[in-house]
């Protein structure tokens, strides 16, 4: 069978007047630097404006961050559009961000409490700007009062940053790349389909952003008007409830509120942010009954629905775990399915082996945990994971495979909704399939190599390449990951957050873009 | 794309001058039993001659799965050999063996012991036999000395019956239904394939069958001639060597003997078992060079090297794990890493704890093991998991998704070897690990939920699934099943042993040929 794809035009001709050197993977490299700049010099006024005591490390960040951006911007502009580019600028941008991203934390020794050596502080600093651009949640952090608040409101910002662009990669570049997934949605619904966004990218890119800041605002005010969080608190989720990333300013995470209000309100928002924004978008435009049409959607309802129901139960009848009674097992069980399930990460645990700590639920409970680790939430939307579409149409076509033997004279199309999916397609989500199989057997491979635990390790890589937060095992959502693994360890986590976050191929290809550029200049 | 195979023939024609009632399952099923019946009758006399203890349950099983498997087989003939009915008489052949063939466990009160109830006895006996006739070598005995030496040989023959069903199975069965993978060899190289064989699959598997009887005779030949195993010990260890069974009357295995010279000899029988018997028919024929031209081999073991020196370097600069010395990394790790990259499952820990133990032995150590699970050895062997060449084909397809990504418009063929594999094939291996990750998730997901721990369930399931033997945590290779295990965990564990063993599809579907069956007639 052939594997040729129609046609292949890039979505990155966003601002570029012509201008220095062509160079996309530097140009939108700039681009990102600067609008991060903006968020840390944001954070330097409420920093200033509070506890003023991370004020220097933020300003200097600031004007690093800025000059690098502004200077890489206007010294280059966006030259070749080949798939390769596209992928390496999309790899260099995430990774520029989490490097440039971790000075604020290492200029103001946020990790420096403790004794920890240089390295240390280094590697967690960058472990944390990884876990919030990736949208990820895990943390470093063991002592949450010691930052000043206007750092702790820019880490809250890097998770939004990190959702506000994959956001607008999810739903217009990477189906140009045949890799979000989405090439199915563009045959199966009007909206933004990639060949439709195509000659207006940045038109649809800024109806996507204004999507994302008025729910940004509508979460941060409806926390707001809930007795509990304090403004700073409120819009500090609003940021990582919005981009489904899970940091939060408090140790305890939402259980530092002990509110179910406040835990109904950061529920809703989670499943908000766990939808895809193209399907938002169509529903802005023409009605909530896009949203009843939508195949995926109502798998990840039901996978959702399921998944409380099991975890509820489970816990109600265990006598053995943490959890006592059916109020508690309804609450706990709900919202840690409902964060884990869209990939944000927040707990709703008051402390350490408190009802909500899910390392000491029963393993049945767990294992649902470990599923939803792996799904994560829609495609186009800020959630991680394998996403509920290739889940829907890896499920379809292991049934398939069972019919086949059955009937193997019979032509058995892979089916999503109504609508049968393209062998190539197929194809290729399996081999992305295989690829996260892979990458979580080298991951785990890696880490018991560095010596942690296997329930720690299998729990952590899969979370980190779903984009999760906590993890099982000694490094659940009470903890932080500082204590529970080694330097290596961590770095490599970092790593297979960034991957997993940009569905792998832009961090495998991002170094093969130069090389090619070299080795093509070398034949000629 | 179609879906379509050439032509559909089936290989049950094995045995029938039409006599009875017309039914392909009943009648395969009493060609089996019949077979088992005459090790049991074997069993039965070593027993009177040595132990006498179980003598009498022996011969009343004896003439029980006789008069059942004469019974069937006379009053029926191979009657339809449509696909969905060599599934079913597959499906069928196999269950009625593990039901049948745990009677003498029970009517011998092997699992008595222990003031265990009547449904515990029941549940011990079929996952003994389940793991005996699945050639997976889990046990649930505690104490090896209680039962009679005739019971323990017959224990020994189950593996060895399995291992014969298996070789043929996979080689001229399973490929007509689109399952076992060879499909593959078909095309690449001469020897026996399904083409070949159709006319003549009798001739074809009692060739089989006598490189089966020379090899375990070897075997069992070169243990005896060793000092240490008397010449039971040694005819009982070739009986589950050749089958890469893993059952062995001692309850330490093979570190009973402390001995390098029986691990040596050991070892190569589990690497013989552990190759393709297609491929040794063909080395037979044509010359030892068939060996050296074949991918999978080849494949098959480069990757047991690796796994021997990353198991072997990690326990040697492993200071915190049970294995001291480098000529002791070397020994045990060596072993291990065959026995279970063979999914044999023989151990040579001398006791709990001990070097042998892999257990005690680091993480990284025991993720190269939880790989050998998943991967067995190669198709058309005696050993299980997804094998060697499903294993390479689904990895040229993760690469190839690399690849396709960077290459859009190119046409990049999945290899094995040299060959280019067609799409068909590649579609249906990537939905046979589909399935086989989805039985995995469910059986883990039934483990736990039944109480077993994290660990000791994905090493359990994923254990039992590729027929290996023991598994990680509790149930370790010192371990007994019926410990670590709830009464349903181990027949959740058992329905997985038979499900692995015959490549899922004919266990799935068994249910379906009757039902079909009956929905047809209905429909008439």
């Amino acid at each position: 069978m052939s594997v040729t794809r129609p046609r292949q035009r890039t979505a990155v001709e966003l601002a570029a007047p012509a201008r220095g050197r062509p160079n996309t993977a530097l140009h939108v490299t700039g681009i990102a630097l600067t609008f991060v700049s903006v968020g840390m010099a944001i954070a330097t006024v409420i920093e200033l404006a509070s506890t003023n005591v991370d004020t220097m490390a933020l300003l200097v960040s600031t004007l690093i961050c800025s000059g690098l951006g502004i200077g890489l911007w206007y010294s280059t502009h966006a030259g070749a559009v080949r798939t390769r580019d596209v992928f390496a600028a999309v790899g260099w941008t995430w990774l520029s961000m989490t490097l440039v991203g971790a000075l604020p934390f290492l200029f103001a020794g946020t990790f420096a409490p403790g004794g920890a050596d240089f390295w240390e502080q280094v590697v967690n600093s960058v472990f944390e700007a990884a876990s919030g651009f990736s949208c990820t949640g895990s943390t470093a952090l063991t002592d949450f009062d010691n930052p000043g608040r206007g750092l702790m409101m820019y880490r809250q910002a890097t998770q939004w940053y990190g959702g506000m662009g994959i956001v607008v990669l999810a739903v217009t570049v990477l189906p140009f790349l045949g890799v979000g997934g989405l090439d199915l949605i563009t045959a199966e619904a009007p909206g933004p389909s990639s060949d439709r966004l195509a000659p207006r990218v940045s038109e649809t890119a800024r109806q996507l952003w204004v999507i994302y800041v008025l729910f940004t605002l509508t979460v941060g005010l409806v926390l707001f008007l809930i007795p509990g969080p304090s403004l700073y608190d409120s819009v500090a989720h609003a940021l990582s409830t919005t981009s489904t990333g899970g940091f939060s300013p408090n140790a305890a995470s939402i259980g530092h509120y002990d509110s179910i209000a406040v835990e109904v309100a950061i529920m809703a928002g989670m499943l908000y942010g766990g939808i895809n924004f193209a399907l938002h978008w169509r529903a802005a435009r023409g009605g909530l009954s896009a949203y009843g049409r939508d195949s995926e959607l109502r798998t990840f309802l039901s996978i959702l629905l399921a998944a409380c129901a099991v975890v509820v139960t489970v816990l109600w009848l265990d006598a053995g775990d943490n959890v006592a009674s059916l109020a508690d097992s309804v609450r706990y069980g709900v919202f840690n399915a409902i964060s884990l399930g869209t990939s944000t990460g927040f707990g709703n645990a008051t402390e350490a082996g408190s009802p909500g700590d899910f390392v000491h639920w029963a393993a049945g409970a767990q294992i649902v945990i470990l599923f939803l680790f792996v799904m994560g939430g829609s495609t186009g939307s800020t959630s991680g994971g394998i996403k509920v579409m290739r889940v829907q149409v890896l499920f379809s076509h292991t049934i398939r495979s069972i019919r086949r033997t059955q009937l193997p004279r019979a032509v058995l199309p892979v089916k999503h909704g109504k609508v049968a999916v393209a062998e190539d397609i197929v194809s290729r989500m399996a081999g992305f399939f295989l690829l996260y199989v892979l990458l979580i057997s080298v991951g785990v491979a890696l880490l018991t190599g560095l010596g942690a635990g296997f329930e720690e390790s299998i729990g952590a890589i899969v979370g980190a390449l779903g984009n999760m937060g906590p993890a099982l095992g000694e490094a659940g959502p009470t903890a932080s990951f500082s204590d529970a693994f080694s330097q290596p360890a961590r770095l490599v986590l970092s790593a297979f957050m960034l991957i997993g976050r940009l569905e792998i191929f832009p961090m495998l290809l991002m170094f093969a873009a130069p090389y090619r550029a070299i080795s093509d200049s070398l034949r000629r």
